[in-house]
């Protein structure tokens, strides 16, 4: 079969997460099974238009099987949008060009919404030019706001990380409350969706337990209302934790984070919504506070990441492999799922025209009428993806991750491409 | 012997950590393998000016030894100083009184310098009031900034939490800077010692390795020096992260977070170092960034705890116990270093009076000569401090902490106190 002697290429494609490198495992490891070569595109798509590809044969066994508790994308992600294939060509030729140029007949692209547009332009100018190419998309978005899969990978191990550490701060608040800090806020990502946010709600299990208050990028933030929300909290429980989501929003549609102050340096101060909350309890209120931001922390804490989370990643990689090798292609790999109680999942898939730039949202229904926090359907929704430990081997006190040598393969098309 | 019918009492003092429970573990089983009664001041020393102390031979046994895994302060702490008792013996005579009322033999303080301070104090003034009192300090804050013992419990997992996550966010920094941000700073508390910042120090085992920069409290911040420094990193590995402190001070000795601005509900601005940093560096170098602010989550990461610090927080506790039975008071029990590597270590102790206010900052060796970095002997002295993991148990993918009943012990003091 001839096909067997096509190489891959595989690419990581914008904000990486703790699991991305599971997924690349999964890839690599299946395709070496079934003597597949994969190239990987250095700083993901980027790397395939200007050349730049790396050869993952020359790593050795142990550590492709190490990136599966690796965060970070070991090849390098990019934040680079291909061009509307209609109004230019010239991308999408130069990449078929350098596929072809190095015997690649599957692509494998590892992203969000983005992400999968792109692969599924690929897989049409691939047929439009007669090039035969099985183009698979892999979801990955700590945001977890693509269609069809139950899931994307990336996303329950923010959520594991976000629970525990609002379980965790919430028993050092109640510590300090009654004499000093009453008001802990801490802010999450996810601009657009709220699932980075409820995922906090799964560490209340039982009434009056941290987080008290969930501020969703859907529900239009309302000062007057919050703040009696805050206060009640208080003096009911003698302490209020807060999450909120970075992309909160006022009444004009405006993120509050949208700061128009000037520091010190005299430049534009930043945003930061949970400073700006916990200010504004403080000036309000009067209660004393304490604010965090998690930032990248929450997407690379690999040491406290889903079980569930990252077995899904490996098996998608491991799944877009095989249903490229089976002639399948123009799809992306689904997680499926088959039960809540006990969790029970498929890999399915789905032809990529449909997912092209859809987001998934959290439903009205996972959000309590008063929008403070997450309901019992969203609890049964999320409470799966979280379980399970998978902790990365540590030595002298710290995790290890793996660093690919990354060796570049040679290259064999004389022209440069320069990124429009 | 009279003494063993004698009750203890035990309070929690100022900002909890991650392993102040297990302190409070240790304190409990010993005391409870002697047979004394603890009674535990609710929300620390303010418990016990209000006789407001609970009974802790209430709890079971179970509950007891999972505060060995809890973080947070399982009586409550509190942020209240006693006055100077030369100008004021209200509260210190009052202090005996109500241990007199409970029948308390033994007083064992858990805390950072002023706790210390105070301990000294009550033991004093149970000796100019005859009235029999074993006073023993037990060394806790997260700063590492009391002296004769060789850390102090709550620092070693604060200082492996913040070496996890620069180590971890380093890898996700690097996947994305060859198109995106190219920078990322991670603020940690410590606002006058730069033990926590140091810590970060542990991740970068090999040059070029993260943080590329630590910004000390102890360092004069010098814009033009650090910015110089910072487009060099970025030239030579691709990216810069760096890690503050939220004590880092201008050429004034002012805090550079003191910001002057003001945010959009037309409240002075917060502080938060990092994002000033970040912003400065964008400014002027021009370099996409993200930051964050770990805040609450460093002291209470209970699920990455150091096993060592566990360990000795334990046994400070235990030997309090022990060398209270023994007669021994008016001391703060220590851990001493008996050699490097490997890790060997024993409980000490120390005259109250010589530790009382004195502060260990970062010795000027272990910065480099260029104020950026920890020298190898800072390494070799942080290093045994984070070693071995103590992972929580967890349930449906969350760390399994104890909440305690905290039955409150009956009054028997018919007056009562106000708090000055």
């Amino acid at each position: 079969m001839t096909t067997h002697k096509k190489n891959a290429f595989y690419a990581q494609s914008g904000g990486v997460t703790a699991v991305i490198n599971s997924t690349a495992c999964g890839i690599i490891e299946t395709s070496r099974k079934h003597g597949i070569k994969v190239y990987a595109g250095r700083n993901g798509i980027v790397g395939a238009l200007a050349e730049e590809l790396i050869d993952t044969n020359k790593e050795t066994a142990k550590d492709i099987a190490a990136l599966r508790h690796t965060p970070g994308g070991a090849f390098g992600s990019c934040r680079y949008k291909l061009q509307c294939f209609k109004q230019n060509c010239i991308e999408y030729e130069r990449l078929i060009e350098v596929f072809a140029a190095h015997n690649i007949g599957y692509f494998f692209y590892n992203g969000g919404g983005d992400s999968q547009d792109t692969t599924h332009k690929i897989s049409q100018m691939s047929q439009i030019m007669g090039y035969p190419l099985a183009c698979v998309g892999i979801p990955k978005t700590m945001d977890n706001d693509l269609p069809f899969t139950d899931t994307c990978p990336g996303f329950g191990s923010v959520a594991k990380y976000i629970a525990t550490s609002i379980r965790e701060t919430g028993y050092d608040l109640a510590s300090m409350a009654a004499t000093s800090t009453k008001i802990f806020v801490m802010e999450v990502m996810g601009r657009h969706a709220g699932w980075t946010a409820a995922a906090a709600g799964l560490a209340s299990e039982k009434t009056g337990e941290p987080p008290h208050i969930i501020l969703f990028p859907e529900v239009i933030f309302h000062e007057e209302k919050f703040l009696k929300k805050v206060d009640t909290c208080v003096k009911k429980h003698g302490c209020c934790a807060i999450v909120v989501s970075e992309g909160l929003r006022d009444q004009n549609g405006k993120f509050l984070s949208t700061s128009e102050c000037r520091d010190v340096f005299g430049h534009k101060q930043l945003g930061g919504t949970a400073p700006l909350i916990a200010k504004l309890i403080k000036h309000k209120l009067g209660y004393k506070y304490h604010w965090a931001v998690v930032d990248y922390l929450q997407r690379a804490a690999r040491h406290i990441a889903s079980k569930v989370d990252v077995e899904q990643a490996y098996a998608l990689g491991k799944a877009a492999v095989e249903f490229a090798l089976a002639g399948k292609g123009n799809i992306m790999v689904t997680v499926e799922r088959k039960s809540d109680k006990p969790y029970r999942w498929a890999i399915g898939s789905v032809e990529l025209e449909k997912v092209a730039n859809v987001e998934k949202k959290m439903p009205r229904d996972f959000i309590t009428p008063d929008g403070y926090h997450i309901t019992n359907l969203c609890r049964k929704y999320l409470s799966p993806l979280i379980k399970g430990e998978d902790f990365p081997p540590f030595k002298n006190g710290l995790p290890q991750y793996v660093r690919l040598k990354n060796i570049p393969l040679r290259k064999k098309l004389k022209k440069k491409f320069t990124l429009i």
